[in-house]
């Protein structure tokens, strides 16, 4: 027989099988070479489930761009893989496009999408050749005014608000009439922003841009979006003469983040739409516009793993609190959004009881997973968190003087550094008095 | 007419007269020496705010130590001004405790309270002096070992579980019997923790300790709690012959968020308090245990500032959207808690309009400021967010790539710069491929 992976413990924990000892042979090693808490990504994951995005699409859609928003995780080492991979980056800040100028990519990959831009990261744009994917009209005369400038035309988007309804969870559904991103078509805000660009001497209209929220299960919110989106480019090209380089239409395909749940194939979707998107194409007639995504959860979050250490255990009266070395400073998202994401005790072998897995943040809300069937674990050993590549350590902080977690990046059965663990000294380097 | 202070400003933006020059001038001069998003700190309100409760508890609790809540702002330039008004530090990790002797505080001055505190936490602890407000069984006898391995004894106090409801958010709801703090009363889980302590031989018994919560409002739930806890100190003089040094009866104290809104001021606090505790100490005798007490939010939210630029204004077919150049990352307690922070818009003397003020972080959750009454701003105009002192940059975090806000301790008309701005490079500094 021969000796497990890295790469075979993680899977052994995403699969429900902790108690084998390829699991816990994978995490002890990396704790006690890396320490805990500790972010772990797995190359291999990464590179799968781009692949199968951009197999289920590039045989439908023959023009195609596959972007990566990089507010998932914006570790370098991550995107250096992705960017072998053909992604281009999407990115929401001037801090992104530094990010994606250090990864390699040009800055005429870059699509930068924000709702609130300021005129150095607009000025920015403009320099380095990115899509500036515009938010509103008060944004378009400013990127004007800045091209004008700088001598050069930028190249601009319209992010459009839909007004459709993808059934998500409030905090991250973008496309509804009530959320702060983008123009709406409705009352003509739409039209009426590319009829003033085409005014704008300095402005060169590229594309359309729309992105309908995060986690989304079902294709009908895409249907809708996409027929939306595909009757108005062929407004533009009838009323304006506009023919556009692409069709962004987001990203959010949902990942499943519980144990037999599955999440939104890139193939159901991509079926879904190829049929909406043909009949669009041979109506517009001329050089077709590409179809763009830009997913990130989808890339990373199944690849990721959050790997704490049990501080303590507590029975109440209530209770069983499982006490670790993580909080919602490592990993927001239980706290913030009530996200579910699956833990895996490693070292225990008990029978399951209903445990409370508690943040080390001295908040009642810290909970990152609640009344959890698993074996109880002792001081010493492991909870592992899984699907915790996106939105995990790119929303961490040093709340409650926690340093920053570590990152490592799992190949095969290679575990390299990719981000040192925070130090004390992180907390007060900048202080000045 | 003499010119007016910086604190004068920050005066009136607090007592909404952000139309006045003295506000806008204040403004205008910090933005424009430091940047935006800014924290700004008055060091008149923290005084103030401490000297109120100091006033008002030492009348009547002749033994008395204010500890401050280091949680809320680890700023050493904030520490340094509670220090000297002789609050002691009260901690959450091992990162406090280093923060809090690097503000010169002595090892046992520290009391270092966390639900999951870690065992180099506790050795450290050990190693100082610290008073550890033990959490739970398990801790104790990890405690008791690590201070025997270090031929010490470790000074200890118990966080009580009371069973109280004050009746405030669910997150920072502390003492309700499904938190995850402390050992409960109920079903003798806290008198068997003190009894087993007695047996441990590193270990010295030195007090109690609750904290049932924050943002509290009302009286009642601190006189309960003060009432089952004294019955309790009494129960275990009786019973154990345990004669505490101190009752820690936690922080909470409420602060206004709202104008016209009243926090819970001390004295009718400590009004509240004195008879419970006057009765409770005649009928134990002896040397009576000093008061302890440990806000944090109630010294510092007050005196805090974020100030933000406006990016943009946008109308929709439902809403105007002021998006400004601070998000959630700058201030989680909107996105995080549906937390409500005054917004002053400063440069715009319009009529008021209905108005968002959006933060720059691409969620749909990240509104600062809902539906609020305010004069339409223009780009480059500024909106500041009021009581943001506490759990501001505390909870701060770089998601979305852009990095920390800066912070400036003003002091009359002088304004200091206590932490530099993050840069960019802060990003990936410590990635390591």
């Amino acid at each position: 027989m021969s000796p497990s992976t890295l790469h075979d413990g993680l899977e052994a924990l995403r699969t429900d099988r902790a108690h084998e000892p390829a699991a816990s042979s994978a995490v002890s090693r990396l704790a006690s070479e890396f320490g805990t808490p500790l972010y772990v990504y797995d190359r291999e994951t990464i590179v799968s489930q781009f692949r199968s995005l951009r197999a289920a699409f590039a045989s439908r859609f023959p023009k195609l761009r596959i972007h990566y928003a990089l507010k998932a995780n914006g570790n370098g080492a991550l995107l250096a893989v992705l960017r072998a991979e053909g992604a281009a980056p999407e990115v929401v800040s001037l801090g992104e496009i530094v990010m994606a100028l250090r990864a390699g990519w040009a800055g005429d990959e870059i699509l930068f999408t924000s709702s609130s831009k300021g005129p150095e990261e607009i000025a920015k744009a403009v320099e380095i050749g990115a899509v500036l994917n515009v938010d509103s009209r008060d944004e378009l005369e400013q990127a004007a005014t800045s091209a004008a400038a700088a001598g050069k035309r930028v190249r601009i988007s319209f992010r459009i608000n839909p007004g459709v309804d993808p059934h998500t969870l409030h905090h991250i559904n973008t496309g509804i009439p009530e959320a702060k991103f983008g123009l709406h078509l409705d009352g003509g805000l739409a039209r009426a922003a590319y009829a003033r660009a085409r005014e704008l001497p300095s402005v060169a209209i590229t594309g359309i841009h729309c992105h309908i929220g995060s986690q989304i299960m079902e294709t009908d919110g895409y249907v809708a979006t996409a027929r939306k989106m595909l009757a108005f480019v062929r407004e533009l090209k009838r009323d304006f003469g506009l023919s556009l380089e692409f069709v962004d239409l987001g990203g959010g395909l949902a990942v499943p983040y519980h144990d037999g749940e599955e999440g939104l194939a890139p193939a159901v979707l991509a079926a879904a739409l190829a049929p909406v998107w043909s009949e669009a194409m041979a109506a517009l007639g001329g050089d077709p516009p590409a179809l763009w995504l830009e997913p990130g959860r989808f890339f990373v979050a199944p690849s990721g793993f959050l790997v704490t250490r049990v501080n303590s255990v507590k029975t109440t009266t209530v209770k069983t609190f499982v006490n670790v070395n993580a909080g919602s400073n490592t990993l927001l998202r239980p706290a913030m959004y009530a996200a579910h994401h699956r833990a895996r005790v490693v070292g225990a072998s008990g029978a399951p009881e209903i445990l409370d897995v508690a943040g080390d943040v001295c908040e009642t809300g810290d909970i990152l997973a609640a009344e959890r069937r698993l074996p109880r674990p002792r001081a010493g050993d492991f909870v592992v968190f899984l699907d915790a590549g996106a939105y995990g350590f790119a929303m961490a902080s040093t709340y409650n003087a926690r340093p920053l977690p570590a990152e490592v990046l799992v190949d095969g059965d290679t575990a390299t550094l990719i981000r040192r663990r925070g130090t004390f000294e992180d907390l007060f380097r900048d202080e000045t008095k």
